[in-house]
């Protein structure tokens, strides 16, 4: 149905993109897992589980039925978990509509087959990959959905549906700017998580702000080799999907990534910090994933490398920092 | 006097600069203007005036006699305040000793003429463009004397020379890394403190995370086109000299910049700012005369046209603000 939109995840961000869809004037359905999430948003005009003490709008309806939800919507917007994407998406590929554009809101890189989330997409659905459009910048899902202004980024191949998603997004605290670079728009969001990681470990132990102002550049660096041998528009890593994504995601305790990482830096192991922050981490996943993608191009990602390290094979991050900091020196 | 370096100017990134050239292994001196500061250093061992709390190495010798402490250094670092630079620097051009290496310091661009400093050095000195260099990067002082792990760039067209300050200023705890370019890695230096002085008043505005990283983001890219104009090489921009020394000085509260930019946020005028931080943020004259550098290139500065605004024409930091947000949406 033309000018409906479906959000399937709710989640904190998804729950915001709903809220940013229906303010700027589309009814919008939110498809949760839970049945308690859905009835929470129904009844109380809130997620209190995921974005708690903000008002959603009265054009969102909530509910756990998928393809109730998908139908007719002319916009599907993807909000589960990256790890998650390929056997929901199975699911709900009968109910989209023809011309109906998909929108991916997660930062992720699948595990083993190490395919980029709009890779995923066109792989399950088998729609051509100008109708997938990926949402990525510097939005801290709560300023967000508490008005506060931003930006971020539209990719998709296609230029008018670009422009589609760019308006339908578009509202007085959130300013979307269009941008054909699909593989550098996710990449960016992707790799940030990991290097969010590491700057929380660096918070933790103490660093300065010289060292951690380091430690962003050189992480965006690596962000970038590993795009350009992808594909990507080296520039589009200079920009809001880029560093713009990655100094939020590291300044900001708001963070999921950062604070996980603070907890990794205190010396927790990875079950202790799951345990003490009630979910795993995106970047603890995609730093699998991402490490993997850069052997296979040959291009030197040392701080994933290091992340990978802590969180999986038990090195502390005292060391993995000594290591990164020992690099020897040479023309930037 | 071969091995020898000398440090004109006793600020804390001069004092910061004597320090490490000394851990690395030199003599210095170091010219400080006031004879109470040179005592000081001398007597304590500190500098209690610009960097108190921290011992320096007795490698340094403190002077108020500019010939005495110039003569026969291989190495002559220039650190004083950017707009008196031309003026001190005429004094001192009888005693430079012919081969020695002229390092600046300084991030500003000079009022009416609009020069970069290397410009002014070679114009007032006679020196071939090729023996002076550059040192910038996330380089906050304080952090620096405490001996927390960080890295910059030492640009120089003459790549021995960039190598013969890399070696003079490599220590454990500073890692210098290679550049040949000069115009980018000034311009990163001197167009950040007009940067951070606009985040200094978003944070003071209680601006969230997210625009604060887009203020960052569009800053970087608005001294990047500024920079490309003067033929600087973009990929500067997102190294350390660019990004990093950005990113630093915007998350750090020890930088001067965002913390004056916060006294003018909290409506405060340049008068009042400048009395409460005792002194003038270096970008409250740059934003003058980079905005000049800007117009007449024919590039967009939006966020520095802005700061210009604010510290110089009255406008309030809350219209200022607004006005950078309404730009109209365009592909990024």
């Amino acid at each position: 149905m033309k000018g409906t939109a479906t959000v399937l995840g709710a989640g904190s961000w998804g729950t915001a993109v709903a809220k940013i869809l229906a303010d700027a004037g589309r009814d919008v359905r939110l498809w949760a897992r839970r049945q308690t999430v859905a009835d929470a948003i129904n009844s109380t005009g809130m997620n209190p589980y995921y974005l708690p003490g903000r008002r959603l709008p009265d054009r969102i309806t909530a509910t756990t039925d998928a393809p109730k939800a998908i139908d007719g919507a002319e916009i599907v917007v993807l909000a589960v978990p990256s790890q998650t994407l390929r056997g929901n998406l199975a699911e709900w590929v009968p109910y989209l509509a023809p011309d109906s554009t998909l929108v991916s809101l997660m930062k992720g890189i699948e595990l083993g087959t190490l395919k980029r989330m709009s890779e995923v997409i066109v792989e399950v659905t088998g729609v051509a990959a100008d109708r997938v459009a990926v949402v990525s910048g510097p939005n801290l899902a709560p300023e967000i959905a508490d008005e506060q202004p931003a930006a971020t980024v539209v990719a998709c191949t296609d230029t008018d549906r670009a422009t589609l998603i760019q308006k339908a997004i578009s509202t007085p605290y959130l300013r979307p700017y269009t941008n054909d670079d699909v593989i550098g728009t996710e990449l960016g969001g992707a790799v940030k998580n990991v290097i969010a990681l590491a700057y929380g470990m660096a918070t933790a132990m103490g660093l300065g702000d010289n060292t951690k102002a380091t430690l962003i550049t050189r992480g965006l660096a690596e962000t970038s080799r590993l795009g350009v041998a992808l594909g990507a528009d080296p520039l589009t890593f200079a920009g809001l999907a880029g560093m713009g994504d990655l100094v939020a995601s590291c300044s900001s305790p708001l963070s999921r990534n950062r604070t996980f990482g603070e907890h990794l830096g205190r010396g927790e192991t990875l079950e202790q910090a799951q345990a003490a922050t009630k979910q795993t981490a995106e970047g603890v996943k995609s730093c699998l994933s991402i490490r993997d993608l850069a052997r296979r191009n040959n291009v030197e990602m040392p701080i994933t490398e290091q992340v990978e390290l802590v969180c999986h094979e038990g090195v502390k991050p005292q060391v993995a920092m000594a290591a990164l900091m020992a690099r020897s020196p040479k023309p930037e």
